[in-house]
């Protein structure tokens, strides 16, 4: 599972920050520090850290991922990474 | 064609993931588990996961797809990868 | 003239793709099946193709031309590539 | 200064490109064809320039500076470049 | 710390630019020109710098921080850096 994909939402100086889906790696969240969770409403969980975007970043390359893109989607801000194995 | 574009929309933990159009090749749509589809109200056809992007973008990645670049048009997603052929 | 940039609207899995402006190179933008016009209402013209942006990034990456980056603006997308002379 | 940013707006195919800000080298400007001016309502002064973004990337190209990534933001899209000193 | 987050706001060609959140590097944040503030009606603290974006990327490239990837999200612009350690 090379690629990680987080978000953030309309600030970058606050949390929280999803870092994955129910199928992501539970290990690798872990070491994020993000837990699964379900928000009310949706009928998917996902893992979200309270850190910001930016400590998300720096723990994932000590794990080697690499920032490959970012983009914005109405107030939603993504980076996919990418680790190359 | 070594270029594909995959998308989704608003949220990034569930699908579906649109991963090509009509003439996109069908035996790499078939290894993505993309089905051609034709949504109402369109005219036209697109190949359609309901996995994540995630989980589309490794599949990718094993068929030496590489991410370039992302960006967000409204509140959709939009992946452009390349293979070195 | 390296660059290039194309964009299209709202959806990707059908065209137009727009090619290029007034200025673009005419032999390139015949090698693409783009043909220039002017829509109702605009005071400049565009050069404009029925196929997919798929399909025009596959025919520019056989004259050489690669994807640096992509970016949504409202409901268009645009990718840019450069040609290393 | 080895970073420029450049940006236009709504359309591709037509100009104007805005090249800098007040503190941008005037020497890099000039060459850009771009002109200081100050926009009614506006508190602070730009360079502007009458060409297409591909016309200013493509002379850009020819200083040394390369596309890294560009974005959308509302009505905008906005090019990062980088010269390698 | 190698990841680092820059945005501002509507236009380039003017100030100020966030550089940092309230865990960021107080050591970088202070070359950049950067003061901790707390905006009124935020929860959080950041740092913010009254010089454009593209002043802030130099200093940050004079660090050895290069620009991997910017997207907009809303009427905000927002550049992700890293420093190879």
């Amino acid at each position: 599972m090379p690629y990680v994909l987080i978000s953030t939402q309309i600030r970058l100086e606050c949390g929280p920050t999803i870092c994955g889906d129910e199928s992501s790696d539970p290990e690798l969240m872990a070491e994020l520090g993000a837990v699964l969770t379900k928000q009310v409403g949706n009928n998917f969980k996902e893992y979200r850290s309270e850190e910001t975007a930016r400590v998300i970043l720096n723990r994932l390359e000590k794990l080697d991922y690499r920032v490959i893109t970012s983009c914005g989607m109405g107030q939603t801000i993504i980076w996919t990474l990418h680790k190359q194995l």
